[in-house]
């Protein structure tokens, strides 16, 4: 019995990959300082919570197929916010995570066996999600030496073929922490109108920017694009919702709105229990969002200060999100991860780091890089990076 | 700019595409019974509601990718309680519902092209899931004549050619309340055994079975089978929790597992609430299921005896799930089905019945049926049934 090709192809997640080198650890009483996931240790907001306490419906049903209307509306309101006044419900559609929103939008615009432009490194997921649906992503090399900024418009050119249906890009960027500036998003806007190209713009890490940067969304070019921008969204890091499994997929245009429905009628409902819970950002105070961005920017600073007085070790700036990727003075950053775990001590505490060639597509890019996810208080983030040090000397 | 082909193949739900109907004529004042649905009126049960209402972890955090341990370890009890000792945390893929479980199951044993057959009229979402993988459903004929029961061996194998990775069975059948017997299933697995195929079997109805009968699942052959059988599962209707999105795949088929654990580590976690809550599964009392099956065995009953007295109505006496298919005295029944909702009144009440021409693949097949989901309290149903009978004298 074969099972199929696909399913070897899809490759375990560079994340999640190192976790029982690190459970063994742990077994062995050693602490493990986890810098390899973006899993925030910051509260859920306690307007959301206190939804869970006062549950009082007596059966969980499914939510409609487009969303809860009263997360819908949450949603609309947010974004209206956020200054898109021409966003409503009906552009909206509630998805099970970004996850499931970048999926849904690689099926609106991609056949089997057709492609998107992605820049590397990027989510490792986006492959692992392309694959399930037949679709090729073809990297474009960015580099820590520019900060992993857009590289220029006749580069990207160079790769559109007459399979390429669009681009997906991060914005702030997961794994790099790069902000994309306005001249690079406009260049991107106004190459996907010459071309006739999608841009899927994932903004999940829309409210993470630093030094007083603002975050330009995709949704600003919405009405000179109007059917090409699909924003891909999800509240899993804004209020500490990751386990709470929604999404968003957003654009104006209708006909492929109508189509995702149709995919999401396929699979039913996302979840009802974390709509009604999620559906409160309402009425989460903009003090929490504030005090959230303040705490990571001082994460940023500390990780930053603190990796480039290592010696041998290349970093940019993050200027958002809360991942970096940075050069060790290592050949094989995957193997230095795992020692990390498996044979690493400094008083009984060790690092975990995700190996960053998980990131890249192109073979052997990366191998030197790791990247970091500071979701850790700044005491222990400190000491994660001391322990960092004190390894790469002893390595 | 166009969107996939892909995409506008992707069918409207058949179960949900009158709902602006229903929803113009609730507006109107009608009160609209629902039978195209089916989305239990049951209450879940109270020792999962409490896990909510005595919430106390302060950041919902990413599950793992394979499931909460909690949760994996209730699954895992549950089938060693229903008759297979052998299935452990090991065997079982927590799934973002029954819905993602199909999806994933497809993904694994068919490449982009692959085929797998089933039996006509199935469960119309498989559709959607498989348009989205390109995975083709080869649909094989059942009839209302025989109780849609399976068709012989021969007649099967006449469908199998060389993209065949496997057959995807429903049993519990959604939308038939066919239960497969013994002799029907063993025939299957010898089959797949000597045609080389995979058997995805969805039993999310598996604890829905009247007269007495018992569920035969294809757990009992997976030792007979090991790398062949798939069983997919799903919490929804069992504890009626069709909102909490939980569902599972099980299988002893290492490889498999190993595979669809990377497919699940793309979209990072199932939801992290619903599994706690969904846990407590071990805590149900035995009443609880028992009694659940009686009130659809009741209302079984209510529908088989109250439609087979309409003159022109063709029924089979349902054997288990919440569903039938019936045939009406009506050339097209789907808009048939219209009319109820934005013409027929009997003193300002209606009904909203499913077109079963939705669930067929085969063109020009069940034009003339309509799926009836009965989880309305007796009351109701016996009211709904009433309408109908007169809305047919009427049309």
């Amino acid at each position: 019995m074969n099972l199929s090709h696909r399913l070897s192809t899809i490759p375990a997640s560079p994340i999640r990959k190192l976790i029982p080198f690190a459970e063994q650890a742990k077994k062995q009483g050693v602490t493990v300082y986890r810098l390899n996931i973006g899993d925030p240790d910051i509260k859920t907001p306690e307007v959301m919570l206190t939804v869970l306490r006062q549950w009082d419906i007596s059966t969980i049903s499914y939510a409609q197929s487009k969303g809860d209307p009263e997360f819908l509306s949450a949603l609309a309101w947010y974004y209206q916010r956020c200054g898109y006044p021409f966003i409503t419900e009906h552009h909206i559609q509630v998805t099970s995570g970004g996850s499931e929103a970048i999926g849904m939008a690689m099926v609106a615009v991609c056949n089997p066996g057709d492609s998107l432009l992605v820049f590397e490194p990027f989510y490792a997921n986006y492959q692992s999600i392309a694959l399930l649906y037949d679709v090729r992503l073809v990297p474009i090399q960015t580099s820590l030496k520019n900060g992993f900024h857009l590289p220029d418009r006749s580069t990207i050119e160079r790769y559109i073929d007459e399979t390429t249906k669009g681009i997906l890009l991060c914005n702030p960027n997961n794994p790099t922490g790069t902000v994309y500036r306005k001249d690079e998003l406009t260049m991107l806007v106004s190459l996907a109108k010459d071309r006739d190209l999608f841009l899927l713009s994932d903004e999940v890490y829309r409210e993470f920017v630093y030094d007083g940067r603002t975050h330009v969304s995709l949704l600003s070019y919405a009405n000179e694009l109007p059917e090409q921008i699909i924003v891909l969204d999800s509240v899993s890091k804004r209020y500490s919702l990751c386990g709470a499994r929604l999404g968003a997929l957003i654009s104006i245009n209708k006909e492929l709105l109508d189509g995702v429905l149709r995919i999401a009628q396929g699979r039913l409902s996302s979840g009802f229990v974390d709509q009604k819970m999620a559906a409160k950002l309402v009425n989460v105070p903009d003090s929490y969002m504030q005090r959230v961005r303040e705490e990571y920017e001082q994460r940023r600073n500390v990780v930053y200060e603190g990796l480039r007085s290592i010696n041998g070790v290349g970093i940019h700036k993050p200027e958002g999100a809360f991942y970096t990727v940075v050069s060790l003075p290592v050949e094989n950053a995957e193997m230095f991860c795992q020692w990390l775990l498996t044979d690493f001590r400094l008083e009984q505490e060790t690092v975990m780091l995700a190996p960053a060639n998980g990131f890249y597509l192109s073979e052997g890019k990366g191998k030197n890089e790791v990247r970091l996810a500071y979701v850790l208080e700044i005491p222990k983030l400190k000491r994660a990076i001391q322990i960092l040090a004190k390894a790469l000397d002893a390595w």
